[in-house]
């Protein structure tokens, strides 16, 4: 399928220029038009991407999860500031699919990267809001194309960890990211969740409140990480303190030096191409399931076929059969 | 949708009696129908499966998981023996989704519960083999409920914890049991994996081993365990041997109480309420998936496709889309 095919709205040339400008109003245009619902919308923004697509790539993507109050702004400040300060343009993002429900949104707050947020070199974007993990997960997705292709060559997607959250910023990100407090049990918690596994780097933060308590929670996170991933794949385990910005460079050198060698062996793009791959199927995946649940034969039947299900009526084998066959 | 809807096949009176009746002869035939995947053995297996549902649903359904070694088996065997003891009939069975990659399968070995085989008040059956793990699972299910109709008032089903098989298990079990070794770090390679969160109870064998060892297993998984739920939603950690037989009784027991207190409160009931319409939209899930994939526009236009997004030539999400679209 040639991707021409697939441009069946215009292209906005003014809004594609401003974007390969660099232009902030075309930028925030661009994303707001990803963002919408609206089908006219959605077919403009499907022809904006394509254009865009072959200028993309070339950021360095960094994913972030953290549980609220970890300090994941107050570091992504520090960060991104010093960032800038070596001549990069940094973009933050963020994912939060409950956003729609707190009416809030993570880096919503106008407080937060205060700093940053007035650097001509940093975009911050909060969350889109409404709508699905994949949906959410998606237009953030985009949004990462569309700042790679307006010259952003650092790209850091936050997200606090609800429901799925983090295997989608992994699954968008060259190096995930997890930050954690110097707790007992917290270790447990991310073990727990699974992020543990995604996470090419660990982090310690609030390092100079407590640094015995720091130091034993390194020592503890070492120790899981060895048990759970035998020898070999070794993760950084760093401690620092973001309000002092204390240890941003030699997290950054870590995630250079990380991605340096990812480069090196062909892992880097091999890496980039199975998270398209992946993410295109999570899509279809949700988009059969929203079909499906959106099948007027099935909403008719379904309050029947649910009642049956749960009252032990009807086997749950024979429903799901029954409902796959009214659905086409 | 009332359930004589869907009788388009002809009840197989003879199987039905014969199951009803708890004939062995008839219970191996249905369940060797259910696990065909010829259409015509699924029309007759979906008929006969809603005629013996009213008659199932009055076994408890333990569902046990453990590494490859823990003693499952000889843990079951035990158990199983106990019970037919007590005068209940015991029906086990497995699912274990890689039985189709290495030509085996778990509780196919046949010296495996050999005094348990030969009992009559016992029904011992393999795992599926082949397919995805929704319809490895989806067959034991079903193997279940006929086992139900048949009389067996206790279900063990077993499996490795292959991908995601613990999570189906604990799905149509009415208590979720799982197996440890007293290894070190046993216990984070469970929380690792999720397992931890679906367990109503612990065990921990080959406590005659190294009763220290275990001693402190039991006292790790108990911290482990308070860390990660809090207070008072306590599960039950049990040591035993199951090559001594020991500690089976107090396991019975234990597992009866949580039962009994489940049922005073209404959970019982609840928890098998909600697990068949789990168990519906998940076979839904993969029916939609499988038939996306069999679409012959998507088989087509997929090389191209496929090829494009890995190529960063076309996004993801526009992908999603048109291969949505060519699929209807």
């Amino acid at each position: 399928m040639p991707a021409q095919d697939l441009e069946v709205a215009e292209i906005d040339n003014a809004l594609l220029e401003g974007v390969l400008a660099g232009q902030r109003r075309a930028l925030a245009k661009t994303i707001t038009l990803l963002e919408s619902t609206r089908a006219d919308h959605r077919l403009r923004a499907r022809a904006l991407l394509n254009a865009l697509l072959p200028h993309s790539g070339r950021a360095v993507r960094v994913g972030m999860s953290g549980v609220p109050g970890v300090g994941k702004s107050t570091f992504i400040e520090a960060l991104g500031l010093f960032l800038i300060g070596k001549g990069h343009r940094v973009a933050v993002l963020a994912v939060d699919p409950s956003s729609s429900l707190n009416g809030g949104s993570i880096l919503g707050d106008k407080t937060r990267m205060e700093k940053l947020a007035c650097e001509d070199a940093a975009f911050i974007r909060p969350s889109p809001s409404g709508g699905t993990l994949g949906g959410v997960a998606s237009r953030t997705r985009e949004a990462m194309l569309v700042l790679e292709a307006a010259g952003f060559d650092i790209v850091i997607v936050e997200t606090v960890g609800v429901g799925q959250s983090e295997t989608a910023v992994a699954g968008m990100s060259d190096a995930f990211v997890l930050m954690q407090l110097p707790n007992a049990g917290d270790e447990l918690q991310a073990i727990k969740k699974g992020i543990v596994e995604l996470a090419d780097l660990i982090v310690i933060n609030k390092e100079d409140l407590d640094p015995d308590a720091a130091m034993r929670a390194r020592a503890q996170m070492g120790s899981a990480l060895s048990l759970l991933r035998g020898h070999g794949a070794e993760v950084p385990i760093l401690g620092l303190s973001a309000l002092r910005a204390e240890g941003v460079e030699a997290f950054w050198m870590a995630l250079e030096g990380l991605i340096a060698v990812r480069r090196e062996k062909g892992e880097f793009e091999a890496r980039r191409r199975q998270q398209a791959l992946a993410w295109m199927w999570a899509l279809v995946q949700e988009g059969l399931q929203l079909r499906f649940q959106a099948s007027e034969p099935v909403r008719l039947a379904l309050p029947e076929v649910l009642a049956a299900v749960e009252g032990g009526k009807l086997p749950a084998s024979v429903a799901a059969v029954r409902l796959l066959e009214i659905s086409r």
